[in-house]
């Protein structure tokens, strides 16, 4: 499934292919998310003509609630419910019940919890969430995991991570004694835990190696701590991972965060940051973001950027840009979602371009500064 | 500017074209309303290439509110503002002062009113909404009216009208003493008023004729009133309107009432009902209409008819359109939008095709009974 072409000399960073039955991934990779089976305000077309997307990730939690499974599963699947013929991720739903479930309990079944819609009870266990993305159809599933919030005790953390880990042995069991719904092959990959304590991770990776998935996650990352400390932990993660399995690094970030975390040895990264953000009017450029509500654009009549190839950058004036957004205009939506995307799959490019010619040591840093840059 | 290429022998159907700087358009068109200087949720390379919108509408009132006429002067007016290098139509901010606006007060120097957004007081005179539309540079600016309401009573809709007239002589005046701020021609329509009593529309249809305007619209109409009688005073005032020039109803409507308006000489239609129904999830088809929303499609894995070349009828299952509004997905939104204005202009291209080949008598009515039916 993964092939890895290349590590960079000076650092983790590494160039792979990630093959599914519905195409080929290059990583380091980008994952658009798609929470309820639509990337917000961005057609599926766009995604492949102007995104140029790879593969786009799904919420199991989201998905399992509306429409639910019944309608998906009589929709053939995902990819057909959706009309996406790419590959597509789901995770297993446990960071959404911990985030946005109204009541939840753990037990060694499973999680219950109930519905932020209408409050309605549910379980989630090891077991049934490879059913559910088995009528899903994902060409990639995540397995349950609980995902502890910053700051957690290491009892806590240590706790967690080991009622993860029984979790994980249970759900690799019941992926491994099941079969794909349709006429695709699923992988499924592992996530490790543990907090942010040097020795829970490295048990937690070591643990989770064991069970031999197809591919290996970093959970419980980007949830509070200081980004400094979210660096070592992946860092640290990534040394005691084995080579031939990509690594997902869940839930990060911003354009800077994603070059620092493959020079630690990422591959493959998913957020919902470039579409929240730019529905906020925040727009990512190669020299730094814009808040495009801001009044110094009022009356700038350039575009921002004429030679980076969306059209929010390059064929509308910022005056014009700024207008929509101060009119909560749909179409100031659409533009910047789509752009913030291009933008992020452009940069993963440049990165995997850096690493195969050897530049991206001596790019990155610099790079990820700029990025960070207000303009 | 105009050239009438044929009458419809049975009815008072016709065939034309409208050339202005920016573009040809073929008549009988429907027109996109771009309240803001966007087209809500549809971008402007797809307004050209998937609806084949050949000229859109802008409004007055609110691009004067928002960003200002300064802005758009600097951008270097309303086509550059907006990145649109095809024909637009202004109104003239007349309906919108009377919908909208929370305080208004007539006088015969012009129209007091409130911003509906700030409460800032302003005023439209029939000669500063020439200056504006001069500044907007816009195609065809449309004079400034009053839109009296429906019902009105004849000694009001006859005040009303006769304001209008004296109006409108000013703004004709104020018109051909000035000159365009870009570098392209613009054109300026009058206005018919006259409430729906015969004498009135018939009076105003005169009045308004020898003013010589490049073309001229039928307003007042689509205000509330049965629609048998909007198209009774349409089919009058046509007959005394003069045939070399374009004939434009303003703010029509359904495409069962478009069928039924061009069988009765009308060039020309704007309205934002289709996108703005669209956004509701009502979806217009050759073959009727569809609630989106209704349960019925909730299971309904097939798309909506495969033969329509839009996204939304064509490549998505009806049970994902549906899932897309039911959780108010920008997605949905905006492949509705689109769909319904692609369809309008397929509407426009048939009847023109019709009435080319002189089969539009025996074709419309069923036509437009087929339209009004919910699928």
């Amino acid at each position: 499934m993964f092939e890895l072409h290349k590590t960079a000399t000076t650092t983790k960073a590494r160039l792979g292919t990630l093959t599914t039955d519905h195409g080929t991934i290059e990583t380091p990779i980008f994952m658009p998310v798609g929470t309820l089976g639509t990337v917000k305000a961005v057609k599926q077309d766009e995604l492949i003509r102007k995104v140029k997307a790879q593969i786009i990730l799904g919420n199991t939690y989201h998905l399992y609630l509306r429409p639910g499974c019944e309608i998906i599963e009589n929709a053939g699947g995902l990819h057909s419910f959706i009309s996406w013929d790419h590959p597509i991720l789901t995770d297993s739903g446990g960071y959404q019940i911990f985030s946005l479930s109204d009541n939840r309990e753990l037990k060694e079944e499973g999680a219950h919890f109930k519905s932020h819609l209408d409050g309605s009870k549910h379980l989630f266990t090891p077991e049934n969430v490879v059913e559910i993305q088995r009528i899903l159809g994902s060409d990639i599933m995540m397995i349950l995991d609980e995902c502890p919030p910053y700051p957690s005790s290491h009892d806590y953390a240590k706790e967690s991570m080991e009622l993860t880990h029984r979790w994980e042995k249970r759900g690799r069991d019941a992926f491994l004694n099941s079969i794909p719904h349709y006429n695709h092959q699923q992988f499924q990959f592992g996530i490790v835990q543990g907090g942010t304590y040097p020795d829970l991770r490295k048990e937690s990776a070591k643990y989770i190696t064991d069970l031999d998935f197809e591919g290996i996650a970093i959970g419980g990352l980007s949830v509070g701590e200081p980004i400094e400390l979210m660096y070592e932990m992946t860092d640290l993660n990534t040394d005691y991972l084995p080579k031939e399995k990509p690594r997902y690094l869940m839930g990060v970030g911003k354009p800077a965060n994603l070059l620092h975390c493959i020079a630690r040895g990422i591959d493959m990264f998913d957020c919902v940051l470039p579409t929240r953000n730019a529905r906020n009017g925040q727009i990512f450029t190669p020299d730094g973001y814009v808040n495009i509500r801001n009044a110094k654009w009022k009356n700038h009549n350039r575009p921002l950027d004429p030679d980076f190839p969306t059209d929010l950058c390059s064929r509308y004036k910022m005056s014009y840009i700024h207008h929509l957004f101060r009119n909560n205009e749909l179409l100031g939506l659409a533009l910047a979602s789509l752009h913030n995307l291009t933008f992020y799959l452009w940069l993963m490019e440049e990165a995997r371009n850096r690493i195969a010619d050897d530049t991206f040591h001596s790019w990155y840093k610099q790079k990820a500064e700029l990025l960070d840059t207000k303009i």
